[in-house]
């Protein structure tokens, strides 16, 4: 039985989640789901997939990804299950919550449309596929089903969201924001090889001192940049919120250039 | 060994849902423990009444559905377990958080006082059932022990809370609010057999037109009505709040009626 | 396979709290974990030390323990696994975040600094020691892998925190809030063996009266002083929040003394 990893927007108030895990339960009694987190911000497609892209890694090879962030339930938007070249299984709305994090695994290898209802909840409704239609197809890839019996063959993903790298200037780098965690840290566009042996960052107004080696490199209440778990850059405070002291937050320009003490 | 969902409002921040399961553990070392929600508004056991009916009916036949919401702790109200129709057992507090879930899985058929200690904790506080009382009992329940060896016959169970269905008028239904969803949107209590072929809602100051087949069938903000995941008609906004456009809250008064363009 | 107990200030928000499971999966596929809370307030290790005491004696003995509240990751503060008497086994940090808990199952028999790596993921970070080093070092623990094996003798541990023991004053005893929980009840640090047969709590500009059974010992509205689940004199208000009545949070002083009516 593969593990199922369960990303959505679904918030833990009410018991959507508790109803997909019944309808994964009855198809695949034995299989154990892991949640990512179910408090994307409502309907947040893109921030559902910049989560899901910093969490997969970490699941052991042939997983099952189930994804929901799916504002457009009961419209034209597809359902699909997409193999990755790992051999991991992503399901979920075609939407661009999925294409980020499949790229991380490898890229997709085969994307199917899930077409078959027989692998759908018997009685489905139109607003809740996660419990009536990805859960229970999730359930059947963790048990071994075959992605191609799932439908027909889906060809490209809609895909409008991606990590834009950070943009080259004369001298210096142009990123951004891409994402605020629960810490407070700000996560940005620059991985280690965007970054000069001495750098800074500038964002909002002020300076940071490249190259800190932890959230402890500099005093209590200080800013500093690190490159973080996902291997993007951090801005953070010691034992405090980046984001409250640099009044930032997504999409929020961060400069990087070199730094000649 | 059978799946046991639980639903709280022990919330999120302490360690008694942990404490829980641990008691579980002890128990019934390999029982999957499903969570629905731990985030019922503290001691509102008609808020956990209906969640607790919003999710039963997506797990598999048989299943064990633990619910604590239970201001009367250590007081006389009674414990007990409760075998359904279907073969589900229920196990939690007499004071009216059971009964309409249950009635969802067929009914009552046999309900049990939770009289036999030695299905309890050792050591049993009086502040704490859901660890020392309702857990225990609940992993004997997943291990299959009968509902008639856990104590004495219950008789009739406390009733307060009901799906109260719409009253029907000279030309018009008279519902209500029952519960807003983390995404804003407003549960009332009519369902489908309710509702005359073409509809208009009429809640708050606002008429919305009825019969949307997803909650994209309206343009983005604006307010629509449509039968949701649990067969209730929901008013919901797209990509928005309708609790938060409406003003409105539990309780609210909702009217459908037929609508002649 | 030994339960592993997982508690964190990850946050609910990120995927912190499921790449840790992430790579907890990969070592021991078979491993159930069982959420204690990852709301500890952010690098609040004194709070996550009292929710981790509150918690692991429900669980069965022989279960590990993982609990990372972490200011200190990448610096020179030591990774440890400490077997108790009992025979659990706790890993995380050795910054004051076990021992209050360890002490609760016995004391602990052998600490070990996790220097072997060879338990330890394979890309380290320097930010994110729960999912590189601390999961994976609890899988093999949960897979039965001896402490001794995954480093050196680690000798005392850092114990900034303890329960401390309210002080006796000429007619009365002299202890404080240890915790606020969910609900707004006052967890303080008097147990059983510091009352009086009668007694009266002072706290803030109140006086209550002890000895409660139950949370509905007194009228709705009204304060009470009962032994909580944890064996700690808790301050409560029915159907209401003792923290937001009284004004008081953790440290605030509270006296107990005889009552003669």
């Amino acid at each position: 039985m593969r593990l199922i990893t369960f990303l959505s927007d679904f918030g833990t108030t009410d018991t959507y989640v508790g109803q997909v895990k019944g309808a994964i339960a009855t198809v695949a009694p034995d299989a154990v789901v892991v949640d990512l987190t179910h408090q994307v911000p409502a309907q947040d497609v893109r921030a559902g997939a910049f989560l899901l892209w910093t969490a997969v890694e970490a699941f052991p090879p042939g997983s099952v990804h189930l994804a929901v962030v799916d504002p457009g339930v009961g419209t034209a938007r597809r359902a699909v299950a997409v193999r990755s070249a790992r051999g991991d299984v992503f399901v979920g709305p075609d939407n661009g919550l999925l294409p980020m994090a499949i790229a991380r695994l490898g890229g997709p290898q085969q994307a199917i449309e899930l077409t078959n209802t027989e692998f759908h909840r018997m009685s489905r409704s139109d607003t809740f596929h996660g419990r009536d239609l990805f859960g229970p197809v999730a359930a059947y890839a963790a048990r071994g089903t075959d992605v191609e019996l799932l439908g027909a063959e889906a060809g490209a993903l809609a895909s409008p969201y991606e990590l834009r790298a950070p943009r080259r200037e004369v001298d210096h780098w142009v990123g951004q924001v891409l994402h605020v965690d629960g810490y407070g840290n700000l996560i940005t566009s620059f991985t280690q090889e965007h970054l000069p042996p001495r750098f800074e960052v500038v964002a909002g107004d002020r300076r940071i001192r490249g190259g800190a080696a932890s959230y402890q490199a500099v005093d209590t209440g200080e800013l500093l940049a690190v490159i973080g778990s996902s291997g993007l850059l951090e801005l953070a405070v010691r034992d405090g919120s980046a984001a409250l002291m640099l009044g930032l937050g997504r999409d929020a320009p961060v400069v990087v250039r070199s730094f000649a003490p």
